[in-house]
């Protein structure tokens, strides 16, 4: 048998994601496919455009069989913490065989010399690392800088400009996918697939091959022609969202509330949470009070040293209590529970084998989420890694993110929260 | 000299409150009238329909000559609270001699008497009230039956029946400012004007006659025709305030910040501000998932024992960290400084002779407002009630609320927040 994992955030699901799924099952001629999916939160610090029902709606429409949601506290962090989620529940769901990852270089042996390089030389490379940052250079160019380096002073046998290929972010994110299958001394396989058209961060609109941010970009526009450019699944349900209003939701809408927690925090405050390092907690404090909206604010904390995109994952960690420990364990230990948002018929079949072979508690009923772990923490073969209150941390940020979330949609029918414990679980029969 | 003080909030300003204002003034013939003011949130625990700075505006050109912030810490507490503040504020100003305060009975000598038992009797009174509150009563019902029983088994001589007369808020805010008179020891003198019109609460429109909360609720409806019905000086700067996007703001507006907020506190949370007692932490922690705005949370919150002036109020704390130390202590010390928001030619002269006889530091550059603590701090002549670090938590929460309501402007730029740093005192020279 043999399972297809695939990590996605779908927003929203346009034609590279559809050639990406296609691409992958037709490398791996996988019997069922199962995708990691970010929340109503992802890995750019903002919320996504339509909620996670939906887009889990339109995976399951498009090919995957089931979707599994990346909890919160791994979908809102840097591209590391990211895949210690991502890859973490692919392990755990016990059946996974193969994972395939866009990637615009597509040199797995680059990638995995690479990825092998930063285990076997992880002091050292932090070392420079921190060295380069000092310098001012943002993590990923200090990253890059230190593994030249690297490679150069040990003579390994790798052309060092070949370490440019980690600059873009599938690459980026491909490297610390290897990383962490290394983590977990997984059996997963790994395969590439080339990405085609724009790059991730392409704010260009370029038709089909029109990358995730210039259709938020154009939508945000209100231009909702770009619609038209969507794999039609993808483009009825966001439709269907739209009219219901329960979208378009960006990070913009959520000012009065990022704002609102940063006006009456003070610089102190920040050191409760995660990252706020290096003056980060004296210019978010100083410059909450100066911006009139959010744009502004990541304008005026920006420096050289930091992306937007790690900002605004930044500022998302005072609203959800993202503190030192919730992220230091969370990467310790992995994921603690697989969240299940949805499945096709096939899928259930999977989910059967899967509850016998997974090592993690299944939820697919989350008003039941305690329940399933006492189940689990009484059995005998209870991992060592299962923590009760880790896991209760990670859940209750998911369920608060979902009601968060929900303030946003313009439909007021829909604000009211709790949405994660009235929605069933997606069946595709 | 003689110098009258008055009590306002100027929710809007009307006609009500100009009738209240000459009647005073042809009551005292006062050399100079000093207006302590809510600032942008008031006693209902809601934002100012327009900004401290626009209804500063409209008190100095309508006969005041000075208007003095109120500090958050009391303007957004009960009538007890509120009245320890304004009346602190009036005393410790040090120049104001005669006090009048409307009252829908203009019965002084019976708040008076009432007054005064609550003070003798207060040991017995509270038990009695605590009584009637574990029977379901909300506090003022509690305290009128507490004090009817006690009126008849003292045989005090007055007809407990004209306790019925604390039932208006007026009255009520009446009888706490003679307590806090009392508490004070204060010389100031006071005296009643009986209220015209509608009652406080009344929300039908009545024309000239109509109630704050009667203009409040046209304007919600977005009736702009109810400002013809208001004094012209208010009027026309209501409307200024309107047209350049910085109202009409309603406690509505506020839904993301205080739904944002508690939808990420847990009950336990709830417990680190004053007042989440009595299952209050648990109603507001639940019903503020289940809510999709705050019309809703209020009514979920709701029960027979508070009223929803007293739930809106708290609905506030958490956002504006209101704890117990804070209430306490600044109900055990009263107000630590005078915001002077603004003062015409003559109020000048009078803040040139407060400026020797006021107990604390006053402000009028807000910015500077630590270094004129620093100075009576070391003077010889330092009050016993002033104390550092409850001077600097009272005007953080002054600065806090200026930079939370700002967010609410319709107009973009004015959402940028330190508002109290940049904006001068308002001169009507």
């Amino acid at each position: 048998m043999r399972v297809l994992g695939i990590i996605v955030e779908y927003n929203p699901f346009h034609y590279g994601h559809l050639y990406h799924l296609r691409k992958s099952i037709e490398k791996i001629s996988p019997d069922y496919v199962v995708a990691v999916m970010s929340g109503n939160f992802v890995q750019r610090g903002e919320p996504s455009i339509i909620d996670k029902f939906a887009r889990a709606e339109i995976a399951l429409k498009s090919g995957v069989d089931i979707v599994i949601e990346l909890p919160l506290i791994y979908s809102i962090q840097d591209a590391g913490g990211f895949a210690i989620g991502a890859v973490g529940i692919l392990e755990r769901f016990g059946v996974i065989t193969d994972i395939v990852f866009g990637s615009e270089s597509a040199r797995e042996d680059v990638l995995e010399k690479i990825a092998n390089i930063t285990i076997v030389y992880k002091d050292q490379l932090q070392k420079e690392i921190r060295k380069g940052m000092k310098m001012g250079l943002s993590f990923p160019n200090a990253r890059k800088m230190a593994l030249k380096n690297l490679v150069k002073k040990l003579s390994i046998s790798i052309d060092p400009s070949i370490i440019d290929i980690i600059e873009n972010s599938n690459d980026i994110l491909g490297l610390e996918y290897i990383r962490a299958l290394n983590l977990y001394n997984s059996k997963i396989k790994f395969s590439c697939i080339k990405r085609v058209g724009a790059k991730y961060s392409d704010e260009e609109f370029k038709g089909r091959f029109s990358s995730a941010s210039a259709v938020r970009k154009m939508l945000e526009l209100s231009n909702y022609k770009v619609l038209d450019h969507l794999p039609e699944i993808s483009r009825e349900i966001i439709k269907r969202e739209f009219d219901s209003g329960r979208g378009p939701i960006f990070y913009e809408n959520m000012a009065p509330l990022v704002l609102g927690i940063m006006r009456t925090m003070e610089r102190k405050d920040f050191s409760k949470f995660y990252g706020f390092v290096e003056g980060l907690d004296q210019r978010f404090s100083k410059f909450s009070r100066q911006a009139a909206n959010l744009k502004e604010l990541l304008e005026l904390v920006k420096s050289k040293r930091f992306t937007f995109t790690k900002l605004r994952r930044l500022s998302l960690y005072p609203i959800f209590k993202i503190t030192e420990w919730l992220i230091k364990e969370s990467n310790r230990l992995g994921p603690q529970y697989i969240r299940v948002l949805g499945f096709t018929t096939k899928g259930r079949e999977l989910l059967a084998i899967a509850k016998k072979k997974s090592s993690i508690p299944l939820i697919s009923t989350p008003s039941l989420y305690e329940k399933v772990l006492l189940k689990v923490l009484k059995s005998k073969d209870k991992p060592v890694f299962l923590k009760k209150d880790l896991y209760i941390e990670q859940f209750k940020r998911d369920v608060m993110a979902t009601n968060i979330y929900s303030l946003f949609y313009k439909n007021p029918r829909y604000k009211k929260g709790e949405r994660d414990m009235r929605i069933p679980v997606i069946q595709m029969l």
